[in-house]
């Protein structure tokens, strides 16, 4: 069920040519369900990213409609993203003074380059990458993630005018320092939000709490004339709809924008694949393609920065909302983008008097739940291993910043990797009583050794870093052994490949028994290790009467001299 | 057999206290056969180096003694070698003048450096990084490396004048454009050197080649006045022993020298204990301990480095050498090192005619039969990947510089291993007539599927870099075949290890086969990945009586509904 051809490419003739009539009433209204999310949480996510409210709504609506055309998913709500958004304000940061006009024109760059890397991600197909972000490396991050885009809101919260950063403790530092100079009129709006939101999540499933909360908040303080006692509102929000102007590059600043490119444009990807991947399960009346997914979202922010749209990506909240509201194809998404042109063309003037409070709490809000505590419990429990690679990535991300800490998690993650390949679990096996099966020792201590006799089952690839180790433990295993061993049984039932290293190091190990006068014989070949050991001569150097296809067979064949089964589907290899 | 308490960390207590006088015979023979290939050795890889004939003496007195009472070989050769001399050449030369007094001075804190290094790697127990140099990757490099050397001394053996440079085409450049300028009797001279040596090689076991070479050298022109015509020639070569001096640090040179000493390091130790184990496993009555290899080797490092020794390490063909001559202990490496101090205090006036261009000769014969065109060819036959790594390694080393090249090769084999646990081999399996044995389909068309079932086979870790590629390959079998597929069994015999990304990834796609009406049983688990099934909850979520010790169980089990044998041995974990 694979798309070919033009469908491929452009995944909307699928859907828009033979557009179905029952899928209309569905798509308008999680079109206008997600539209409505999106005006606060665009402005939201951009106050985030450190551009003015506007960038936000101007960032929902040509991604989501290039996005709509290109990208293979049905559900997928494209958007102004929290992580994407942090990753926009601590990259630019560095280059920028943020919300300066440089600060601006330099995040609609960014956009331009992560829809690059993305278009070419995709065109190289090259969406494997994303699979080396293990779980718990995601978990660990985002967790860090939420608290720094949390606690950089406490400002906006308390009213406070602190200096912007991606340390916890500097903003808590510089928070406790300023106590006095809380805004207790900001802290009461922007607290009622928080509540008025959570209360209506856990109450109410149609009504859109931050909406809500930006309808009140902007009522109470325009009836309260709040904004006069120091309440800081958002002021002239400009009207019409983003106009088309080619951002200007420099080439200094696209190097320094760089890593903070690459890491939006797999991260962004990520969070969109996983959620993309999700909702497509639950329906299967289409394809999401890794790669095909990449270039729609690369398209989507090449053209959203024609556009004046900051970084976007598929969000996983909105899509849930999306999908919730009976979304069918990309049509919703072109109708929540056209709710957002709507609103900049006539809705503008009444978010004049807009706490800016009210929007820390929506963030504040949607990032909290994205600590994910659960997960390490889980991980502390059944997998120590992975437990401390989210801890190491959580920390990093806290202590060194962002882009560093996900850059250590991803290192440590492909150094276990290697170190784990390197000392593999290996085990002494034992005959399970009245069968032809046989077990670890180690883990089934009833089972009895068969005298003179040692089977040995290595569990791992068998390759230069860890030949030394096999032939170590395996002299140890013999010398540890009471009786004399006359013949050692090698089970490769999981050596599911080998390298010339390994190869070298066979016919040494084989000159080596053979002084000792150990037989060795070898049961379980995997095809990709046949092939090498034809095509290096191990199997003249071992004997090809010594390969056999289980263990049991190699016994009776030691113990009666002649064999159950042609040494053919032992040995026979694609050569 | 291991050594216990203090033998273990003064291995020559062992031999020392319990000399055996049948020993003495092949210890003297031995030592006074390596001392006399020194002597010439010694100073041509000193040349080499960038230092003075002399140092390599020096070189050749304390670390042999040091090794030979720290060290667990007792056929070892430590000395200087040519690889090592190289690197100190490269790495020295890009901080002092090749030849000044400040080279000098900085080849001795190199060897203080590398020693260091060596101790505290040996103490940490980090011998095992050594493993991470692949088979391959040592190979491409040595037959660079060897290239590289040979054709520095080209100048030597040409008599011009050329500057040093580790990069072959510029040597060839600046000597083609000099060629006018070849000093012919100093040429004829080398000429004449490298046939004296192979042809003793070929033709005779016990005359020494090199110092055949190296006498009749000093004779030719001694007698002939050779020198007069522009031979150059050893001149002086101060008498009397290396003195105890202790090297001044300089944090900046050590700085500087940091990423040397640690590549001489690890190359160094490579070097030396594959022959260590190699010579070991002939004789069997000691044992070779990696991490005190490192220790012993980085006590003659530092102890060198107080006498005026640069960085040394266990050779090749001296330690054949000093193995075939009949060395027992240690003892043999101490009267070696006696040899050379006996020569440094009497015989130093003799060299002063020697022509550089016979050290040149030495050099060049000895690195030439380092180039391996056998082990590249083998590779190219039987495993295409290992050889484009040689390859790689091979031209990064002559193109791009030594500890480049070295860098690159590891780096590039690491990579390697990422990337093929990220795509393992999968495999489709069918029964073997008559038998309970299933094979991969692919490899034996001749087999027949059964309707309604799919066996895949997984070869490999299953791990967060391939859930991805294992669900979409399981979803594409199950889509590709034509028959309505009910049993999925999933061998799991080569799944040797698994990780909290990919139980997330069962989850959900037992829920995923549970959609779609197939039935899902997995057979052979390995104990640690039943470990993590019942930390995590997967054998409540399959429902245990799914797992099977086999393949034959679970076709069994699906159509008769009954057991063979119990679920304990195919579930039990050790929790």
């Amino acid at each position: 069920m694979k798309a070919k051809g033009i469908q491929r490419f452009l995944p909307f003739t699928d859907w828009l040519f033979n557009y179905q009539k029952k899928n209309l009433q569905g798509d308008i209204s999680a079109g206008l369900t997600v539209g409505v999310m999106l005006i606060p949480q665009g402005m939201a996510y951009s106050m985030l990213a450190g551009l003015p409210p506007i960038y936000g709504l101007y960032a929902s609506i040509t991604p989501l409609i290039l996005y709509a055309l290109f990208g293979t998913s049905r559900q997928l709500a494209v958007g102004p993203v929290a992580m994407v958004a942090l990753l926009i304000a601590a990259g630019v940061g560095q280059v920028a003074e943020t919300g300066s006009n440089e600060f601006i024109a330099l995040a609609i760059i960014l956009a331009l380059m992560v829809g690059v890397f993305q278009l070419l991600l995709g065109l190289l197909r090259l969406g494997f990458l994303v699979n080396f972000l293990s779980h718990p490396i995601i978990s660990g991050f985002t967790s860090a993630a939420a608290l720094i885009i949390g606690f950089s809101q406490l400002k906006h919260l308390l009213g406070l005018d602190i200096p912007r950063s991606n340390f916890i403790h500097r903003i808590l530092i510089d928070a406790f320092s300023n106590l006095n100079e809380v805004h207790f009129y900001t802290f009461l709006v922007g607290v009622s939000g928080m509540i008025t939101i959570l209360l209506l999540k856990r109450f109410s499933k149609t009504i859109p709490g931050p909406l809500v909360a930006v309808i009140l908040g902007i009522l109470v303080v325009y009836l309260l004339g709040l904004d006069a006692t120091g309440v800081k509102i958002v002021k002239e929000v400009p009207e019409g709809l983003p106009s088309l102007s080619i951002p200007s590059l420099n080439l200094d600043q696209i190097r320094m924008l760089l890593p903070t490119a690459l890491v939006i444009s797999l991260i962004g990807f990520m969070e969109s694949i996983a959620v993309a991947k999700a909702i497509q399960a639950k329906h299967r009346d289409y394809e999401v393609d890794s790669n095909q997914e990449l270039i729609g979202l690369g398209i989507a922010n090449i053209g959203g920065s024609l556009f004046q749209s900051f970084p976007t990506t598929g969000g996983f909240s909105r899509t849930a909302v999306n999908d919730q509201a009976g979304a069918n194809t990309g049509l919703a998404s072109i109708i929540s983008a056209v709710l957002i042109a709507l609103t900049l063309l006539f809705l503008t003037p009444l978010f004049y008097y807009l706490p800016k409070a009210i929007l820390a709490s929506v963030i504040m809000v949607a990032v909290f739940g994205l600590i994910d505590f659960k997960e390490a419990i889980h991980l502390w429990k059944s997998d120590k291993k992975d437990f401390f690679m989210l801890l190491a990535t959580f920390v990093a991300t806290l202590s060194l910043g962002i882009e560093e800490g996900i850059g250590i998690g991803v290192v440590l993650s492909l150094v276990w990797v290697i170190y784990r390949s390197a000392y593999p679990h290996i085990a002494e096996l034992a005959n399970i009583p009245n069968t032809k099966y046989y077990r670890n020792i180690k883990r089934f201590p009833e089972l009895h050794r068969e005298n003179g006799v040692l089977i040995v089952r290595f569990d791992a690839q068998l390759f230069f870093a860890n030949i030394n180790f096999f032939r170590d433990k395996v002299n140890e295993m013999i010398q540890c052994r009471e009786d004399k061993i006359e013949l050692l049984i090698l089970d490769f039932a999981a050596v599911n490949e080998i390298d010339s290293s390994a190869l070298h190091m066979l016919h040494e190990f084989h000159r080596d028994m053979d002084e000792r006068d150990i037989a060795v014989k070898i049961t379980s070949l995997r095809g990709p290790v046949r092939d090498k050991f034809e095509l290096s001569g191990i199997f003249e150097c071992f004997g090809k009467d010594n390969f056999y296809l289980q263990i049991s067979e190699a016994i009776y064949h030691f113990k009666n001299k002649e064999r159950s089964i042609d040494t053919q589907y032992a040995t026979q290899s694609g050569h």
